[in-house]
């Protein structure tokens, strides 16, 4: 099951970070390497300092990758079989199509848990959900300037809606206990009020980094007491780390290493 | 520009009549028809009764289809210039990735449309909205049964959920003139109180036929006094409507043609 297995990589790896596999190919083409293999060093050289890996989908669709997406999950389930994938795709549609949605994450891409959009409502999350093995990411709050402007909207009963969809992703729409929560780090205070409402649940935070969300504020805000429940992403800070062909993978691993070492040194002491 | 595309097609063909492409392997490998053939042929039975068609791009990644759905909507530019494609994705993401979806959308499947989700905000509309000749159609109140689940909450001001979405869409998010919006059949009322919110604006409306919806009542709750203003789709009604190989593209023209017709006699006594 997901969460178990993001668990023990988060303590296998010691790790709460997850790398993006974010491909822009006017960031890659000077390093004169095919997508395949950058997308093989990146992993290969970042692998011992993460908990999951998320490839984001809409760079390889904007690119015809979809074979190159296929190869390096393919790569990462061989290579690094504890180590999870999540397929980074916030999908959303009615119950029927989602099912289309859920098939390409599940069994084309073989992805181990796929972020989602709530806006439809709860029946169009369970075609995803009812892959009891797989994980669900369900987006809550986040990461972008402009998330508030729906989000953060104060309903009738006093509560946002992000809080909202926070109460029932954890509870009515959570019956095969395999739902996450997207929350972005640049906003600490929603973090901690969503930490409040859905307990033990695993948050992926993204934003961190070149988005301006804090570390430290981060874990203050959402680490759960046993050093767990956080999944911090960073993408463009580790990826594009090296700027030439001869350092370009070291430079990765480098950076994941900082990033996991500043995050657990912040949680050692929030523990 | 998108909504001229659109209106234009809909005088030319005097039809209201959307045709969604969503292909269901199990309901086409009986046919004995390859993929390729079977879209064409759907596309040239109910061309002539359309006044756009929208591929579901699910249906098309859950097999792998991508050249498929490139294929098909070349075609459909190629054979019949003057109907727009409006591709049906869903997409939502922040503001970088978003850029990858517009790609997507409009450069690498040569779209006319996409359809896109609004949870995230106003900044992760305007990568798709930027591109002034095209068209954006933003989920407002989807056709599925849980959709009030969020749409429908009541916000601290009295206003429902999905009418904030149609007055940011008609107002401060459609500085190009661009959006549409998506509006379940249905949700007869809701259409009502979205209309009188967002003035001329076109909705594409799911859920007629197969999810329920009423073609009388939409007329009543949707139409522009100028008799257009609804692009009113229809998928397995009209793609699956003959079941063996002999008669299924004409069986698709026929109820292409019929529903076209049922809309028309609504519409003429409406306007």
């Amino acid at each position: 099951m997901f969460i178990k297995k993001l668990e023990q990589a988060q303590r296998n790896n010691d790790s709460l970070l997850c790398v993006g596999l974010d491909p822009q190919p006017s960031k890659i083409t000077d390093l004169n390497v095919s997508l395949d293999d950058w997308l093989i060093a990146i992993v290969d050289a970042t692998a011992p300092h993460v908990c999951a890996f998320k490839p984001q989908i809409a760079y390889f669709a904007a690119i015809q990758a979809e074979s190159e997406l296929t190869s390096i999950i393919r790569y990462i389930h061989s290579r690094y079989p504890n180590i999870p994938v999540i397929l980074d795709a916030k999908r959303g549609d009615i119950g029927s199509t989602a099912e289309q949605y859920a098939k390409e994450a599940f069994i084309r891409y073989q992805a181990d848990a796929v972020t989602v959009n709530p806006y439809m409502g709860g029946d169009t999350i369970q075609p995803y959900s009812k892959y009891t093995d797989k994980g669900v990411v369900v987006l809550c709050k986040t990461s972008n300037e402009g998330s508030g402007e729906l989000q953060n909207l104060t309903l009738s009963n006093g509560n946002k809606l992000y809080e909202h969809v926070a109460k029932q992703a954890s509870q009515s729409w959570n019956e095969n206990h395999n739902l996450l929560l997207v929350v972005g780090a640049t906003y600490p205070e929603e973090l901690a009020g969503i930490r409040q409402i859905v307990g033990d649940m695993p948050l992926l935070i993204p934003g961190i980094g070149a988005q301006g969300g804090d570390v430290q504020t981060t874990l203050e805000s959402g680490l759960r007491t046993d050093g767990l429940g956080l999944i911090i992403s960073s993408s463009r800070n580790i990826i594009y780390a090296g700027q030439h062909h001869h350092n370009f993978a070291t430079a990765a691993g480098q950076a994941a290493e900082s990033l996991k070492n500043t995050i657990n040194n912040y949680r050692r002491y929030e523990q």
